[in-house]
């Protein structure tokens, strides 16, 4: 955690729970990633955090962005940010939201199957479009699902319908899945895409562009490799599957950008036993899956917690189970991972969430029970 | 779905996607569970959908609430209710929520632990307290895991406890899970329960109540007990533990009461496939997941799906996978079970999402991907 987050937490004090987003390490992480990846287009995948403080930063720092809906892309707008920057990126998309873009500006487009193709076609004519393949996400900590992205033949076949279709074919996108921990997985995908652009090379389809996703990992409980060596493999990777001849290329990082520039902080509200002989003790926080911790689902994402006053030492730590507050039974945070507290937590200690300035704030419910959704501060 | 809904759907054609909940399908859901359980008290679990239109036709029948937190407590006041109605039912709660609670009113709090104990008996003195106990939550479709209740005797423990805490050991609560089907799960907990009061009366400690939870289902995919059903096996139960010398009781129904009043109307965006042989289509929603939709974690509750205009008839039906509309991977909403829709659907179709009433607006997210909370219409 910065100073400047550990100085906002002792000055103000806020109300838990509530998220502490540190735009200097978000500024960081921009520079790192832009270091690592110098020939690399960065679009900032919003949803990750749309917070106007972040999208205005990026878009005086010169970073591009993918968007999933039109309030998405209006809030880019409303940041400063001009449209030719802005990818639409979404696969799914309704006909009048492609054509609300398409008026705003837009003229990127994300699409897998022939349907969204020829939505794209009449609502945005002229626009460029990139069609994403599937891959496996082996190695992903967040599930990839095969809900995005058709496979290669098909993909080879929606390329070539497009030029017919008054839209220009511009590249390929994949995403090796979020929370990507194998640098090999990048290399597989790349060397499909090659063939690809060979394939339609022939038939006189030149294709621009490689969007390779995001998936660029944040540091949770442990160590996972940095910008430099994802770039390393990266470029690698390109210049072993497409030679001298390098595409554009294109990065949408969402939580490898945000994802360590924040800090939760909440209180506890419980410390109980269900029996005389338990074992592991309950720790219910004020914040839980409802409130923003989502991602914790089937205990996928696992953040560092810190006791605040704990001296870290684990000579007094006994393993516990964390759970929410509210009153779902299926809002407990980790039970299977191995989370251990001070022997003497009890409630109204606080504990830092770090690392979760990704994927928090938006998937917070809007008042499941009664319960206010998390407050941020970008400071 | 009743005239009255399918009017609303006919005359207004709201925007998509939204819930539409007709009111007088709430009123029959009361009167059907007054009616099954005639000795029983009413709270209503404000959790499942705190509309102040549900809240103040509840209130105006009668009912009492059963309430998870502050906001919640204050929306039930404000609908018109008095706090002697109304149950403070989580067991996790701030000190400071709980002094709230008792400054506007409320004297009924629930505890399963020493430490909530303690804080109720300071924040809350002389209130009535019961004590929830673990169950096994076998048969309910909605996941219930070990957060809320102690075994019996650390019930036994806490109620003698609040004795000489100055609040008032007034009863014990249980669970049997959301959705519970099986209509046993009561008796096995009503018989522990009647060997607690029992135990309890030897020391001095006369229990007045029983808190039967919720657990009554709502029709999804496939039939249900009614209230009927369930009142006599509850009764009978009472009945062969209690003897003569009955417990007042209290039930908490939340999706039996609301769950079928409401009807989701939602957009399809697109209808693709992977590959040119994939078997199964993939059909996306403008609802999923993180838009209302999150029971259908794990496939957990599956609701009945229609598609508008479709007449019914399987023969042109072919199996989907269904789909929100969030760039996210894991807002999948059914992949395993087996739904199947028309052969020609596409894009712009509407289709409707039977049984939605409860735990859906509230469990939406902020704005996901940019995408609006749920809206709701009580008619």
């Amino acid at each position: 955690m910065t100073e400047k987050i550990a100085r906002f937490f002792e000055e103000r004090r806020p109300q838990t729970p509530c998220l502490v987003v540190d735009l200097d390490v978000v500024e960081q992480n921009y520079h790192a990633l832009a270091d690592a990846l110098p020939d690399a287009r960065i679009f900032y995948a919003v949803k990750a955090n749309p917070a106007p403080e972040i999208l205005r930063l990026l878009t005086g720092l010169g970073s591009a962005f993918d968007t999933a809906s039109v309030p998405e892309i209006e809030m880019v707008l409303a940041a400063g940010c001009t449209p030719d920057r802005i990818s639409y990126g979404n696969t799914i998309k309704k006909e009048a939201d492609i054509r609300r873009a398409f008026e705003l500006g837009v003229r990127l487009f994300a699409y897998d199957s022939e349907a969204e193709l020829e939505k794209i076609s009449r609502a945005a004519p002229g626009a460029r479009v990139f069609c994403r393949i599937l891959t496996s996400g082996e190695g992903a900590e967040w599930p990839l699902s095969r809900k995005f992205g058709c496979d290669l033949p098909m993909a080879r076949e929606l390329l070539i319908k497009a030029r017919g279709m008054g839209v220009e074919p511009w590249g390929v996108s994949f995403h090796v899945g979020s929370q990507q921990k194998d640098l090999t997985q990048w290399d597989r995908a790349i060397f499909e895409v090659a063939q690809l652009f060979r394939e339609l090379e022939v038939l006189g389809i030149d294709l621009g562009m490689i969007n390779l996703g995001g998936g660029f990992p944040t540091r949770y409980r442990s160590d996972v490799p940095n910008s430099q060596a994802y770039g390393q493999a990266i470029f690698d990777s390109l210049r072993r599957h497409f030679g001298n001849h390098l595409p554009e290329t294109i990065v949408e990082p969402g939580r490898g950008m945000v994802g360590s520039a924040g800090v939760i902080e909440s209180e506890v509200v419980l410390v109980s036993r269900k029996s005389a002989t338990d074992r592991k003790r309950w720790v219910y926080l004020d914040i839980g899956k409802f409130g923003g911790l989502a991602e914790t689902m089937d205990e996928a994402i696992q953040y560092p917690i810190e006791v605040l006053g704990d001296d870290g030492s684990d000579a007094a730590a006994e393993p516990v189970i964390l759970a929410g507050p509210t009153c779902d039974s299926a809002d407990v945070l980790y039970e299977r991972a191995e989370y251990r507290m001070p022997a003497d937590l009890k409630a109204g200690d606080r504990v830092r969430i770090h690392a979760t300035g990704a994927y928090t704030t938006t998937y917070a419910a809007v008042c499941f029970n009664g319960f206010a959704p998390l407050q941020q501060y970008c400071i």
